[in-house]
């Protein structure tokens, strides 16, 4: 009576949510502040003050207009807004026709691997990485590549990669800064990776695109650069979102630049406000389109975020064990004390601990530490974390 | 480079947006106030108040949770809220884990949709209907099977509808009150729907699922009464909008009930979640759900358009025009006047008045005049209707 593969999908929320869920029943079962739920990616501190005022500015409006239908592609004002931010602070010469306003990261990507798609062409993934991209990426008709980041840091492989390419690939998602691990990659590592696409696209005659995901652009520590992947290879589509930077992951706001560098732009911009069409997208939610036009520049409050890191980081040191130090967004990619990931992390489970296993990501071995939380979780944390440590050592 | 399906659809935008695209050009040429553009179903009373006390209320919270992720089923409480709606006004016996709520009904469809599809599998459609059918129905991998209504009264053709039911059909895509017609499915017409599917669900032995897709069911005139399809047959599915009642078409909010009644309820929501999941679809608006939870009661302003329909009606009836009374939306069938629907509604371009041709609907010799504007609008437009229908007569 119904469709398997959607049965399946639904009947198997990906593990992040499962123990997001868990996490809830069990904060209610024995209290919230017994349980550290490092499970989500739930921004922690609240969206700007300036949300709030842009939302009671529009809401002012008498006639209520603000609520109405928007063309597809999102408000033309709202659009040409973003584009000049574009513009401004990476180089680019984006119009607002080069814009598709969508209801966040998830929609942005799974409009644009529809757009792209040709049933049995090739997207190259980086693992560990977000694993609904692979959800989005079947959907399309497409298969999902996973080639492995370097094992010392987590980097981009580009020898990896170049061997991966071959005729069928249609594109590579690259996600910096870079959830599950927190990593940024550096301009020289991108610069590499627009000459192995630039040459296997000379090779195969067709384009290869890269799909930007950066939900977390404006999440990174120490002043870091994140390089524009679009000033440096043509042929690229940013997926942006504004749930981590403006703490609005519920609203579903967020955009798709087809940079106006790719080959046959126009073509891959029609085929992206086709895809939205037939995947039941009628428009970005109209008021918060009006309120990311009144954000544009409206910083991140890393701030919170840097000092759960450093908390975090130094605790878990000092306990002797090994992560990567993040660079940017919310997480902390921490070695398992024991082969397996899942078993790891069932033992941390007993410790009240909620980790996510990194096979959820495409490899083993680790946990991710989600840290937007608020400071206090971090720091009841530590005895467990300690404990769980000790429990190794006896071992 | 790109999916040609999605290009096509990206380039071919539906004549309806097509017609309100052009509508927008020519206001600016001439002034908005000499064009008569009945093309949209964008409401022009605005949201209630109550939806704004609402919006406020929740902005008011410091904390500022409401703008964080919910369950992709939708936020529990407001789920339940609604699932109480449905039991005491239609005597049904949902729960919160029956409904998913959704980006509005464009959502609602394509999810069910994908969640229902099989590869080749039909659904039906009752021509002349919301084009947008097509193509979800079609993304989903299925077959689109035009039905015409009655031609007297554009009512359920029970016997033509009986004929088109085979082994492949998988459901029925039913829309009253409908658009682009305005009429009501009165209870009997259902019930003689339901013998016919539950005769082929015997017969084939498989389920037959008849989606509801019910934006407009607050709309209607005369106190008149919209019977509830999942009372008189159990393997219904309803796909709600507030886009209409509220006035919220640009804020994307809706749900999915799947009723309890259904042949395996849980598993087809299972596949509804699956399908939410792989569209897209992280979860529906956050702010917006909690408003639809506070305005669940609040009635739509149906004055506005009674009296729309009322100047419309007597306006054209004295002219001479041919039209099917309207029972509910806030849209007016109107016959041409020559054959081709599209040659009359060039012609009508010509006085500014923007009629959609029924072609876009799956039929000729009709236009739809969406009726969802101004008084003065709807005044000031009779001079061209008289025009066009004088035009015809010198013929």
């Amino acid at each position: 009576m119904i469709d398997e593969r959607m049965y399946q999908l639904g009947s198997e929320p990906n593990a992040i949510r499962a123990l997001f869920a868990y996490g809830l029943a069990r904060k209610a079962e024995i209290g919230a502040e017994k349980v550290f739920d490092f499970s989500l990616g739930n921004p922690s501190i609240p969206a700007p003050g300036a949300v709030r005022e842009a939302v009671l500015d529009l809401m002012a409006d008498p006639a209520g207009t603000v609520h109405g239908y928007t063309p597809a592609q999102g408000d033309l004002g709202v659009r040409s807004t973003l584009a000049e931010s574009i513009n401004r602070r990476f180089g680019m010469e984006a119009q607002a026709t080069n814009l598709y306003l969508t209801a966040g990261a998830a929609a942005s990507l799974s409009i644009s691997l529809r757009a792209l798609a040709s049933p049995g062409s090739e997207f190259i993934v980086v693992a560990p990485y977000f694993p609904e991209y692979r959800v989005w990426i079947e959907e399309a008709g497409c298969v999902c590549v996973e080639v492995p980041a370097r094992k010392s840091d987590f980097q981009l492989d580009l020898a990896a990669i170049e061997a991966a390419v071959n005729n069928q690939t249609k594109g590579v998602i690259i996600n910096s800064p870079n959830n599950p691990v927190g990593v940024v990659y550096p301009a020289d590592s991108l610069r590499g990776l627009a000459e192995v696409l630039q040459a296997k696209q000379r090779l195969y005659g067709h384009a290869i695109t890269v799909i930007c995901d950066e939900p977390y652009r404006e999440i990174v520590y120490d002043g870091l650069d994140v390089p524009y992947l679009p000033a440096l290879y043509d042929n690229s589509i940013v997926c942006y979102s504004y749930s981590k930077s403006l703490s609005l992951p519920g609203e579903r706001i967020g955009y798709i630049y087809v940079s106006e560098r790719m080959d046959e732009a126009d073509r891959v911009y029609t085929a992206v406000c086709g895809a939205g069409r037939a995947l039941g997208f009628v428009c970005a939610p109209a008021l918060f389109q009006q309120v990311i036009k009144r954000c544009v520049d409206t910083p991140a409050d890393v701030g919170a975020y840097a000092l759960n890191r450093a908390a975090l980081t130094s605790g878990l040191a000092a306990l002797g064990f090994e992560f990567i130090e993040p660079q940017g967004a919310f997480y902390l990619w921490v070695k398992a004390l024991e082969p397996s990931a899942e078993a790891f992390a069932e033992r941390a489970k007993a410790h009240e601990l909620l980790l996510v296993p990194s096979t959820s990501f495409g490899c083993d071995g680790w946990v991710r530490i989600g840290y937007c939380v608020s400071p206090e979780t971090i720091k009841a944390s530590m005895p467990a974390f300690a404990a769980l440590a000790a429990e190794y050592r006896k071992a």
